[in-house]
């Protein structure tokens, strides 16, 4: 039978299940990735299972979160993702080396292969044709140790690329029409396949950045053909030895088809304070909104390629007065290469403001705009209060778009800048690997260093029969992991340190929030649709566990958060009628009686609202599997009693 | 009458008094430099004063310090700054332009003129034979006014170089040579004038370290004859036409001599916590101390010189895998150049972070090492907590002593290093001052933009006729400006903002101090030595100010940090006797009767301890221009009054 790509790489690596659309399935997981603000938890968890050494064929523990160091926190925590990295098999690839994304896309990323990783953009090495997934940090522990990691088979859309991009135009405005066209939610339980003539005049950097951004329709993940493309670039970075050729077959079948004409596409932006609020730029043009602030970089957009081309536009201009321009390399090989050059040069000579290469603004690590200000960014994320400033409107564009801002001081078509100079890609990438320290040949020579930042882990306790809890929190639709549990300078130090971060569970959304959910000692969260969308932090259900909250009734869910409540034992509840969510109002009294014989029953779970005197019905959608770590109370106490 | 240096620059700038050294003069303020940690507050202040337009020749306003933006404070401020210095008649150094000393040295110090900085390193110009002072944001905003400055004539210290350096001895040990003789108090009251054969082998950058770190011996400014390479350094600056020759005459006098020996000075290093806890490297390094973290930057150790020799070093070299070298360049101008000519490359190919052109991590502005780790830094200050981790331990050395710490992971004496070399003089430097922005043709039409960190300004009262309060400190010696009033990420966003700031005054050493003093509604603060050395932020008298502080009774003052109490109407008193120290316990009711009588009656006020039933005596040695300051409530009310 003909298959599309993703049917073949999941057949190659299928443990168990079977490959039909929303059946659970499990599957071999060849290479996992960490980053700082999500690994720390990993390898404690990693840690609590008690396997010596990573069973994958290439872990890699990434630092490019926590680089600013405000206090001796997130130093303490690269010393532990340093030592522990050693000791367990896992390469670890020091500050400074660059976005995880981005130098797993140069050096380590190989088609076919499946990646997972603890960070929601993981899907950047889908340009590369590996099958690259977001997932928590319990599940990229769990695939360390050698288990399979557990989703529903996706469906595959199919999005065929027509023609080629014009000038000015670039892969970000591509990945920006398939968000209008789809919508936040559009991509979830499904996975974006890229067919198409189109897909042959796009570079592995330029695929990167529509599958990285294919996180923000809620994918599984997103993926391109393995061609001559991928195997010019393989040779350009040295290693041509991975190549593997990939493509779906001639007759392949998939669930949902769209297609983009390129020949027709023009520059788009996301207004805020949404991903899928797109449209194109010359409609906001003549609006001439002034821009206070510029970036450019994060894993979306901080290739070699991105950084030239912003390097030529700026070259011999100035940065626009009113505009402070931050610039992060994504990693150490586009760093050093722009710096050889002459790249860099002219990008300083602008006036441009020079980041670590690093996540840093983009996480809200730094460069917060001013009062109110148009901050335009080369980003993949723009919700509110992301950036640091509450009130700040944040745009995402191409590098080409927001280099146009950059020196006109408004928001423009980057058509406005004249001639379209052609950026080619180096004869060879600069390859020099020596920021990536390859694990201890003596492990148990090596001492896991833990600073005070470091606290225990908490576990969950098994689940109790009965559940009677007040609503400690009701929210609407497309509830983001940053409203759970906010990112940002303050906050992200605490990620190794439960206690002291879950006092920011929901702070921007309510700040009463966390003193209520433990006043009331456990509680219940009434949600809306595609509820934990966004980045793939598992604090967002562990800080909540830690809170009290022992269940979450929505009408809709994020893959990877949905995931990440069940590995921490917080039951995912649907509501079977959407109307009954009209019924609830935070602060009623919520009651499930014979918990444990209702969910093992079957699907449907009978809830009453003893508070309105009212019954409504939900369904949990566990399967067989998902009902035993649930009971356990999360995977880790599960992967223990499997053990035993 | 032979006359040295510093005769000669202030007799030209003599507005009133006698230059009698201690006796107070008033001098002509030829340029200012304002950073926006302190400058914020000038720049209320200026506006306070109601003048439209600076007086002087030149005013500058830089941003530094505030550069990590981890909340919309900072952003914020630069808008202010850049906005309120267009409408008055100041230019505006961008973020990204480099750090105020050394973009001053490079592209504004004059020899001979005088620069009032509201930074404790304005003296980096000394250099350049510039007479170049730190001082509070008030003093600044006067002299912006166009009122003198008011300071005592200082000593003058002769320190004479003799021989050169040799290969691996760098600038920065010839002052921490100075620092171990003279100590952090050795300059108080004084003026280090440097003279000698060894002057003429120090390039002005190499002069301007020295200079910079003077600030650390507590003097009023160091200076450096202007001569030969003083001239070729502006020529290669395409500033020629600003030279002019300085020096002392032959039988010059000065108050006080000290000879160093450049022949047999060897590289020095400073331990924690103090800049005068000073030995040789070579007496450390058999302990082959391990080194966590090397820092390379700050207004110290930033230029071109400084940052090829680190480039020189790291050359085909990797950072130890357990050493996190963070790398900032000095300027825009040094950055741009050695991007331009590959020693950027190199930097970044060993594996150095690369931070942005700014202070950064010398304030505590992010980078804090790990718990417990050893830093070693090419700044200027390593007092406790400062870095912002409290139990790092920060030494202080040359680029060059950084760089060998970098690359083998221990304290070594750079000659492990191997052969030296020498790093030459660009043949021209990179001038274009497009990030400074100049200030507008129609200040009417600038509006100053102001958001909602920037809150209005108190203002003390008239000082009361009695004054009985608690004591709601006492400290020890050596009590610096970061002990007062703290610095780094969390507390210097909060610089514009005083009723914020102000709860944080002393709380490193008491963190109930900011409850208590504002609970006892007025007091009294009771320290030793050295009272207020380091930074010259005015933070340190105006929030205790706020927090109600009348007096502070110690046994010696640091000369800014004395004339900030001043100006914000702080009684700055002197134990007569350094034993009633001693006598005196916090708690203690404190008593002055008829307070304005003997104030102007003469220099000694009699105080009673109310609890103790004792009685000790005072010196408050106020000019009478202080006094009147005094009993206005400071110089704000003083101005203003005297404008009536």
């Amino acid at each position: 039978m003909a298959k599309n790509i993703v049917q073949k790489i999941i057949e190659a690596h299928l443990v168990s299940g079977e490959m039909v659309a929303g059946k659970e399935i499990a599957i071999r997981i060849d290479q996992t990735l960490t980053q700082d603000a999500t690994g720390t938890m990993a390898y404690l968890q990693f840690e609590a299972m008690g396997v010596p050494q990573v069973k994958t064929e290439l872990s890699v523990s990434y630092v490019d979160h926590n680089t600013l160091q405000s206090g001796f926190e997130n130093a303490d925590d690269h010393r532990f993702l340093q030592t522990v990295a050693s000791k367990h098999g896992i390469h670890f690839s020091r500050p400074g080396n660059g976005i995880c994304h981005q130098v797993h896309l140069e050096r380590f990323a190989v088609p076919g292969k499946t990646l997972l990783g603890s960070d929601s953009h993981t899907p950047t090495a889908g340009g590369m044709g590996s099958m690259a997934m977001g997932a928590g940090g319990l599940d990229i522990a769990v695939a360390m140790a050698g288990g399979a990691f557990y989703l529903n088979m996706p469906k595959v859309v199919k999005v065929e690329l027509k023609g080629s991009l014009k000038p000015w135009t670039a892969a970000k405005d591509i990945i920006l029409e398939v968000l209008r066209h789809l919508t936040v939610k559009g991509g979830v339980g499904r996975v974006i396949e890229y067919t198409g003539v189109g897909v042959a005049s796009l570079s592995v950097p330029e695929r990167a950045t529509i599958t990285n951004m294919g996180a923000e329709l809620g994918a599984t993940t997103s993926i391109f053909p393995s061609d001559e493309n991928t195997r010019v670039y393989l040779e350009l970075q040295g290693r041509g030895e991975v190549y593997a050729p990939l493509a779906a077959d001639a007759d392949a079948t998939y669930d949902e088809e769209l297609i983009i004409d390129l020949d027709t596409l023009e520059p788009n932006i996301a207004q805020p304070h949404s991903p899928d609020n797109v449209i194109a730029v010359k409609e906001l043009a003549s609006k001439r909104i002034p821009v206070q602030q510029v970036a450019v970089g994060s894993c979306t957009n901080s290739s070699y390629t991105d950084l030239m081309r912003l390097a030529s536009v700026l070259k011999g201009k100035t940065v626009h007065p009113n505009v402070s321009l931050v610039v992060s390399p994504g990693s150490k090989q586009v760093f050093e290469m722009i710096a050889r050059n002459g790249a860099l040069a002219d990008i300083l000579s602008a006036g441009a403001r020079l980041l670590e290469s690093a996540c840093g603004p983009c996480i809200g690590m730094g460069q917060a705009p001013s009062s109110g200000a148009v901050s335009v960014r080369s980003f993949n994320r723009n919700f509110e209060g992301r950036s640091g400033t509450a009130d700040a409107s944040v745009y995402l564009a191409s590098v080409e778009t927001c280099a146009a801002a950059a020196v006109l001081g408004y928001i423009a078509d980057p058509n406005e800048l004249g001639d379209f100079p052609v950026i080619e890609m180096p004869e060879k990438f600069l390859v020099d690997d020596r920021l990536v320290l390859a694990p201890s040949a003596t492990p148990a020579d090596v001492e896991v260093l833990r600073g005070p930042n470091i606290k225990p882990l908490p576990v969950n306790t098994d689940l109790a029969d009965s559940l009677t809890a007040p609503v400690s929190l009701k929210v609407g639709d497309n509830i983001t992991t940053d409203h759970i549990m906010p990112a940002g300078a303050k906050v992200l130090p605490l990620r190794s340190n439960i206690p002291a971060i879950s006092e920011h569970v929901y702070v921007r959304v309510d700040p009463q929030f966390p003193a209520r959910a433990k006043e009331m000692g456990k509680s219940v969260i009434v949600g809306g649709h595609n509820y934990g969308q966004g980045s793939s932090r598992e604090h967002a259900a562990l800080a909540p566990m830690y809170l009290g909250v022992k269940a979450v009734i929505v009408k809709s869910y994020a893959r990877i958060h949905r995931a990440n409540l069940i590995n921490f034992g917080l039951l995912p509840l649907t509501f079977v009628n959407e109307a009954d969510y009209d019924t609830v109002a935070q602060g009623d009294e919520i009651a499930v009686d014979n918990l444990t014989e209702q969910i093992q029953a079957g699907n449907e779970i009978t809830v009453k609202n003893v508070t309105k005197g009212t019954t409504f019905t939900v369904t949990h959608d566990l399967t067989g599997r998902q009902i035993d770590i649930i009971l356990a109370g999360g995977l880790l106490n599960y992967t223990k009693k499997q053990a035993i």
